[in-house]
């Protein structure tokens, strides 16, 4: 391989890191349907939404017209102690699979936090402190968007208080550890700390907790407490914003080494990654002037696109939460306990749920076996032990990369490894003895949940 | 900062890692004294150390002479899966701090290893594949060695076989299970699976172990077993030689910035990633053509330079290895049981253990309350969450910067940060809980284990 003319990794130099996030809805001929107020059913106002979120977030949330939003200079002096991340090509995954395609990852697990998650922590904890809050609340799943969280308050000296679902907390205590180096408060969801948890509580007994749990308690922490706005780690609109630089980064990595991807694939949990490192690749989509395939890829056991519907729902359990139009399948699912790692969310993004409607996009559901076959597999080869989110665009890359090998198309594949899996050992030990399991709902249980999506 | 000159990153350009390891004994006036065979007395020969080592690993043990040494293709691709590592300016410490100092890390943690260990780990797997060996058995303490050798075996197709300290076996389970995710056979020491663990064991019924047994265990499975040699992850030579890659690119983007550090300081254990990163430096220095403040930093519970003999001693606990001349607290010390991370070794590098007794080197030992205090400030203002080990090194980057505070003094202060602390939560919540003690030895216990020195 001495050869080659495509380094293994391509790091911009820091001059290179974006200094303005893209906003995809600009450029969305269909714009994603906006936020309702659960009580009137009209769409949110930046006042109403302003007693959760933070002002300048909500500003940026309801933004469809600005193609580019400039980053506060404090957001790049911070993004410059772990960005630009790196583009990988994939050689010895190429190799190891044998096939002609080329492969390339964006890695954006080199930071404590473990995934991409930090791109949107840091900006929400800067517009808080610029508002001068004392703090934030969040909910937190594997723990990713939680670390991030923590690590972003503790810059800026904002207190910090995460909800964790219940599972993660009692199967991960190092992550939990983690976020209390950085100063936060951590309680794990449902707790008896909150109305709506007390409530959860009450009606499921011994209940794991869900992202949907978490959500309701910490929405309502921020809103009783002064001085506190509630922020979030995926689904909404200014996540993917911020999780641009993702994306902006990648396609000027790949500019400057003259490729171009034939297809870019990402795991979609709430889709902030995804949306991220799509983002200026369907800019030129939408705008015509390049074409792309583009794959999401969600776990079988929690299929939000591929067997959801498109309606408005709740974003939260408790349904305290403004109403989004996205694909669900119900504010009540939670995956089966057996299912690993994030990407848990019952919803989608709007934004990629109408790319998504529109077409514009795929995606496909895998069976988590598969996931980690996939991930072990690439651990060997790439070095880097994935997280298992991550791992679902690993095997669709690999799936990808091996009908190039049965049709010799020498494609050029782009995915998104959002993270590494330090924390998700529990996962790899259950999969390594053969105890993991797959799970699939069946069309029974999923009408169920439907059934219970609001109406009007 | 937006208006700084240097970087927070730097990253050389991947056809700037170093093709050749730079052998510091070259350039010694006083070689490190040679290994001796325990039963003679006699320097070892290359085909005594063959029946334990790899023949080219051993040639280059023994290799006082050459001043570089090349680097295999096969090694110099692996490299580029996770090399060049960043040198990265630590402005936000400094800034922490209100420090004049001028601080910059080598940060070796940006692989699944969590450390540097890779570096030799590769090598080492190398050279036994290219000996057409089935598999090499080793030691790990607190997990990184052995983690970077499960990948490096993985890579090649090698059997690895691990026996890892009790007590961080029981510990950091995860760690264990990062190992068999890279196919490794991972067995708690002492075990009951050697002659020498079973002797142990009689001795010291409920020992949590010590490097020395694991040592003396892999050691016997080695020679015992067709097609195995035994590996090692620090205090040898060729070890060393193997980490002046570390240096070798340090001292390659300092130069490129047009920055000569005053101060080089290093966590020492065995003492592979302070050799190696002081390697070009110190090789300036023995020549003649720069001066620069080097320091060694050990834990206050385990002083091998500041508190132990120089002097001919075993390297393991069974006896079976040769005899190294070098600073140690006798082969039987193992440090007390509240002790965290690694650094847990009794004896130091025989290169080391010369350079600091000719007076190029200083050594400093510290607390680890103290060292985890600055690992928390570390993990708040830089975002990494280090490594215990590293954390030795902070801590003296800090006071040296905070004594430039004083005198406002603008010294340029180079430390190595060799690994992130993911597998360390629970010494990090220890810390937290305010449970973590400090342990220093009293003069009459390091006399206790001086006594046993061999006499000859």
């Amino acid at each position: 391989m001495a050869e080659q003319k495509i380094p293994y990794k391509t790091y911009l130099d820091e001059s290179e890191i974006p200094t303005a996030w893209y906003n995809m809805r600009a450029d969305m001929k269909n714009k994603p349907a906006p936020l309702l107020n659960p009580g009137t059913h009209q769409p949110m106002t930046a006042e109403e939404l302003g007693g959760v979120f933070c002002a300048d977030l909500v500003a940026q949330e309801l933004d469809n017209d600005n193609r580019f939003i400039a980053i506060p200079e404090e957001i790049q002096s911070f993004y410059r102690m772990y960005r630009p991340s790196p583009l990988v090509r994939a050689y010895f995954l190429e190799k190891a699979l044998g096939t002609p395609a080329k492969i390339y990852y964006k890695f954006e697990g080199n930071n404590t936090s473990g995934s991409h998650k930090l791109n949107s922590a840091i900006a929400q904890a800067y517009y808080a402190k610029k508002q001068g809050l004392k703090g934030v609340t969040t909910e937190t799943g594997a723990g990713q968007w939680g670390t991030a969280l923590s690590m972003a308050c503790a810059y800026f000296g904002l207190d910090c208080k995460v909800f964790m679902v219940k599972v993660s907390y009692e199967q991960k205590p190092f992550r939990r550890e983690v976020m209390r180096v950085y100063g936060a408060d951590v309680t794990p969801s449902p707790s008896t700390t909150t109305e709506i948890g007390k409530k959860i509580l009450e009606a499921h007994p011994g209940t794991t907790g869900s992202l949907g749990c978490a959500i309701s308690e910490a929405v309502e922490v921020a809103v009783k407490s002064e001085g506190y706005r509630y922020v979030l780690g995926s689904v909404l609109n200014q996540v993917l914003l911020h999780q641009s630089v993702i994306g902006l980064e990648a396609k000027a990595a790949m500019d400057k080494l003259g490729v171009k991807p034939d297809i870019i694939i990402g795991c979609a949990g709430g889709g902030s990654n995804l949306g991220g490192l799509i983002s200026p690749f369907m800019g030129e989509k939408l705008r015509g002037e390049a074409d792309y395939r583009i794959i999401a890829v969600e776990p079988a056991s929690c299929p939000s696109f591929t067997r959801g519907v498109y309606a408005y729902d709740f974003c939260d359990t408790g349904m305290v939460c403004p109403l989004a139009k996205m694909y669900t399948l119900g504010s009540d699912f939670i995956p089966s306990a057996n299912h690993a790692g994030g990407l848990r969310y019952h919803g989608m993004s709007p934004v990629l749920s109408q790319l998504y409607d529109d077409g514009l996009m795929e995606a496909v559901s895998v069976e988590q076996t598969k996931v980690f076959e996939a991930a072990e597999m690439f651990a060997r080869v790439e070095g880097t032990l994935p997280a298992p989110e991550s791992s679902h665009a690993i095997r669709v890359a690999i799936d990808e990369a091996l009908k190039c090998k049965e049709t010799g198309e020498e494609k050029t594949i782009l995915f998104g490894l959002t993270g590494t899996g330090y924390f998700d050992m529990v996962a790899y030990e259950k999969f390594h003895d053969g105890q993991m399991t797959d799970y699939i709902p069946t069309d029974e249980e999923l009408a169920k949940y439907r059934a219970n999506l609001p109406k009007f």
